[in-house]
Formats: C-alpha cells, sequence, structure tokens
C-alpha cells in the first residue's frame, strides 16, 4: 500500500515517521507500507529525505499520488486549493484523500468542487500543537491527542474506516465533529490564543521601553506567547480562511476585556492618574469571582484532558492477530484503496 | 546569620532551599545561616517544616523576626502591609528588609510609612514563574532569573549590598530599576499576559459549546492559558496594586485587538456571514505584517533570553577565599546586621 503525504513540515513528517514505526509492526508489514513524500520546496525535499521522514521524496505532486491508496496533504490551507487542483486528474479511483489543515469549510468546499467523484475526501485535523518545524517532526507527535474528523458529504464508508484507523494507528483520538462546529471551536481553542499571543508581543515591543522590558520576560510571558512564533504562512491561512468565526470571538473577547477593565478599575488602589485610594472605597469582589472563575474553568480543561490521557492508556489498541489483520486491512481497503500488492498478499 | 521568610509558599520555599543550599558551603557555613520561616496558614508551616524548606517554624511573625539580620517577606501584595505593622516594633536595628511582589510602589510606601528608620527596605521581585505551590519549591527555582531590586531612598548601601549578595547567592541576576518603571512594564510582560490567559479560558467555558471545545484544547491552548491557574488571592492583589498601569495598557491592548480586527476582516475570505468572498477581493498584506512582526519580536525577545542565560553560564559567582569571604562577609553585614554569632566567630 503506498501512502503519499504533499507537504513536509512538522504534521507532514511526523505522519511520516508514525506510519514508518507502524510499518515495522506486524499488521504493516502485511501492509506493505510504502511512504511517499512531495513537498514544493527543493530545500524541504532534501530535508525529509536525509531526516528519513519517508521511503522517498519525488519531485511533482502528480508523481506522489500516482497508484496512492492513500494521500495526506499537509501543507498550510490555502495552498491545497492547489494541491487538490494539481492532484485530481491522476488519484487512483477509490483513493481516500485526507488533509490536517486548523480549518474545514474550504477544504471540503474545494474537495467537493476539484475532486474526482472516484475518490473519498476524508478532512482531518490533528489537536497537537508544536513550534512548526521539520526537524521537530516526532512518530509520537499525535499520540493521545484528540484528531477531529470531518468526512465530505459523499465519502465512501470504507474510506472513513481506513482513515480513522490510520489515526489510530499513529496514536490519535478520532473525534468526528461537524465543519461549522470544528471552525468555530478552533477559533476559540487556538486561533484566539494566537492572536492573544501576537497582540501581546505587539504589545510590549512596540512600547517606547520595551528592551527594558524584553529584560523581565519570564517563562510566564514566553509560555503565553509561544504561539507567535508559529509559521507566519500558516497562521495567515488560517485567519483567511475562518475570518467570520475568529471576528466574532474577537468581538466577544473585546467585551470581556471591557467588563474586565471595569473590574479592575473597581478593585483598584490607584486611580488612572496613579494615585492612591483607600481600601475602603474599593470593591475587589467581581473580579476575584473573574479570576476564580478562570482559575477553575482551566483546571477543569487540564483535568479532563489528564483524564483523557488516562483512559487512552488502558485503551491501547489491541494487537490483531495475523487471520483477524487481513480480515481488518481488506475491511479498510478494498476496492480501489486496495492496491496490487496488497491484493498479491491475499491471494 | 538568622533569616527571616515570611510567607512560605512557592517564592518563600524556594528561597528557603537555596538559602540552606548555600548554608552547606564554605561561604554559608562562616555565615552560620540560620532561616526560619513563618506563614499564617498552619497548614502551610506544618508543609514547611515537612519539606525542610527552612531549618524551622515559628508561631508569628514577630518571633521570626527576632534577631534576624535579614527578613524576606513572601506573601501576597496586599499582606506585606499587615506584615509590615505587625514586625515594625520587633524588627533589629540595623536589619534588613526586603520582599519578593509582583509590583512595588506601595510596597515601598509602606516600608517608608510603617518600618523603623533603623531598618533598610530593599524591594525584590524575581521574574521567576511556575505554578503557585510550596510542593514545586525548588533551590534552583532563582537560577538565571531576572531580579528586580527597588531600594527605598533611605536604605544603606550595605543593606543594599547585603540583599544584592543574597540573590547572587541564589543564582539570580540582580537587576536595579525604579519603582515606576518597574510597575509599568511588569504590567506589559506579566499581568497583561495574565489577563489576557484568564480572558481566553472565560471566552471558552462561558460559551454554550465549551464541553465539546474544551476537548479539543491541545498544548497551545494550555501553554498560552498557564498562568490562569496560578494563585487567586496573588494575582488579584497585583492587579489591586497595579490597576493603574494594567488599565492603560489593557487600553493598548484593546486598540491593537480592534486593528487587528480589521486586518482579519480585510484579509478574510468569508464575510461576517460567513459566505465565501474571492481571493481577488482581500488583501492580507497588513494581517501578515502584523504576525511577521510578532513572531519577529517574540524571537529577538527568546534570543536576548538565550543570549543572558549563556553569559551567566560564564559569569559563574567566583568563590572566595576564605580571607576574601570573612572581608565580604563583614563588608556586608555590618553594625546591626551582623549578629552575635557571626561577632563571635570572627573573634
Amino acid at each position: 500500500m503506498k501512502i503519499a503525504i504533499i507537504g513536509l513540515g512538522l504534521i507532514g513528517g511526523s505522519w511520516g515517521l508514525a506510519l514508518k514505526e507502524w510499518a515495522k509492526s506486524e499488521e504493516g508489514k502485511t501492509a506493505g507500507l510504502e511512504v511517499v513524500g512531495f513537498d514544493a520546496k527543493g530545500a524541504q525535499r532534501h530535508e525529509a529525505e536525509r531526516l528519513k521522514v519517508v521511503d522517498f521524496t519525488v519531485q511533482t505532486p502528480m508523481e506522489a499520488v500516482k497508484d496512492a491508496s492513500v494521500v495526506i496533504v499537509a501543507t498550510p490551507v490555502v495552498a491545497i486549493r492547489e494541491t487538490f487542483e494539481d492532484i485530481a486528474a491522476v488519484l487512483m479511483n477509490g483513493a481516500v484523500v485526507t488533509d490536517v489543515a486548523s480549518t474545514k469549510r474550504d477544504v471540503i468546499r474545494w474537495a467537493r468542487e476539484l475532486l474526482p467523484t472516484t475518490v473519498s475526501f476524508v478532512g482531518g485535523h490533528p489537536m497537537a500543537g508544536k513550534t512548526a518545524s521539520l526537524e521537530e517532526a516526532d512518530s509520537t507527535l499525535f499520540k493521545g491527542c484528540t484528531y477531529c474528523l470531518i468526512p465530505a458529504s459523499n465519502a465512501k464508508e470504507e474510506a472513513i474506516d481506513a482513515v480513522t484507523r490510520l489515526v489510530e494507528i499513529i496514536g490519535a483520538k478520532p473525534h468526528f465533529i461537524d465543519q461549522d462546529e470544528h471552525d468555530a471551536y478552533v477559533a476559540a481553542i487556538s486561533h484566539m490564543p494566537f492572536l492573544s499571543a501576537v497582540t501581546l508581543v505587539n504589545l510590549a515591543t512596540s512600547s517606547e521601553g520595551w528592551r527594558e522590558i524584553s529584560r523581565l520576560a519570564s517563562t510566564g510571558f514566553q509560555d503565553t506567547t509561544r504561539l507567535a512564533s508559529g509559521s507566519t504562512q500558516m497562521w495567515l491561512d488560517i485567519c483567511r480562511t475562518n475570518s467570520d468565526s475568529i471576528i466574532s470571538w474577537l468581538d466577544r473577547y473585546q467585551d470581556q476585556l471591557s467588563s474586565l477593565r471595569a473590574m479592575v478599575e473597581m478593585a483598584g488602589l490607584r486611580d488612572e492618574q496613579g494615585r492612591s485610594r483607600s481600601i475602603e472605597s474599593t470593591n475587589p469582589e467581581p473580579l476575584k469571582s473573574y479570576l476564580e472563575k478562570a482559575r477553575d474553568g482551566r483546571d477543569k480543561i487540564e483535568l479532563a484532558k489528564q483524564q483523557q490521557r488516562k483512559e487512552e492508556s488502558f485503551e491501547t489498541v489491541p494487537m490483531p492477530s495475523k487471520q483477524e489483520m487481513r480480515g481488518e486491512m481488506s475491511r479498510l481497503f478494498t476496492g480501489g484503496i486496495f492496491n496490487r500488492r496488497k491484493k498479491d498478499d491475499q491471494k
């Protein structure tokens, strides 16, 4: 079975490494896995070869997807459209196409508009973060992470099963979600944290005293603003393809900040000119509740995440017997998805 | 020499552990160091004894500071006032009082108003972050961190030297700064990141879909909002004593967010109703520059921090000879600061 990865950054590279890891297992050996990679940048392809994140790289996306049962598109969002245009005519009948982009509505639409009806598109989005460089690609990047799956309306059942199984194979937790919900929710949990990080950095660095200010930066600032160091192209595409959700959350964020401002003023021991106010004339209660609510809210999320990880460590994917394995693989990769080598294997 | 620590949380506990570590060195042995701790909460005192972060604890702040050459007040900001009131009459002539609070103007004022003129106050603020619990106290917490020092106007030269030396002893980098600048700058680099974290959490958790949203939280969200899990009392006090600086930065933050909103709108491939817009009708350039500026700004801060750490690893505090050590210690702890045991030692 041939799997093609288009776009060899952190996520594409980690997919490659995780698949190559699986290829060493008995199930992987049975599948006769071959991972081919393509990246628009020659230097990136070279790096991918050096780091051995794929079995080999090729010079064009068309070459990569030829005879591939599964195509994983791991480019920045806007480039996916072009990739679909490039590969549409070459895709194998029955191939499964998936992606890893952080926004899903446009990708699903492009798949419908540009990909042939003989292939199935199952959108994907691993909720695994890290700075964006191929050098940090890691076969365990997806271990335990929630992996959103959004199949196109015409995706075949077995294509959905195949992507689900691959997501399990790389150690992630498949999570089916509606495309509109996905885009609205990731705006809150991922795009807003990014934009707040970006704005905090620009706030500090555009200030006159910023050289002195930066001396005072500790781990708190560094952690809070880590996302601002990500790939500009990736984030720009995210903002562009999810602008409506982001604007809606930005408005709510601004409303909350205005309430917060009033609470700080009410609780403050200084007036706006910096003059001291008597403690009796202040009211810290609303601010206190606001801070407590956030602390409890975050602790709850942290706890839920820990619980999730714990459940996963019990729920290890059972290793199927050789007999079951053949059944499993043939159930998933039937028809066009099931490539020649696999067929030979079953004779 | 007796050093008293009032307030046994993460910072007080880490001070204790770092000093106890130093006490084992030759310089420390010569000083005959004894670290006594007090915390208003009995359970916290008990925990401090269990974790051995101080040599012993006492039942009242007065008992702790009696005969102490140095007093480190490590309570939340607002409680410092009360502590000063409690200990003022008992402080040894010539004692040095320092604190670790995140805001400095009020503390400096309370020191002037409440402490006797026979003692010197040297405000301190270690730029070392971590979640706030005594269990995480660590003798290496301050290693390489910038440690702000803000002496009261009437602080004696040798008191300033003594605190500077202690800060070096615990591995931090003394950094003298004006109280107004300190409070304005930490608002940008520490209090704003906290308030943005808090607001991001409240934004996500107050949404209807928050259960589903929280499933999608990855390390990006967790890192960006880590500060929201800190001690509410500590942060409430910080907001109250630095309300004017915070409000001024909040206003600038809101202005930046409004510009950002316009940039996202201009770059967006969707209008506010979520309808697709043609790519030609959009302009991503302003948003791109904004994101690039933040990425470069943060990378610069990160680089400066790494450079600073590198310099520090070369600049290890030289171990003085026994002769020099006595000179060093007697220069620092002369007069009232120099306690009986030290005097006996020098006879």
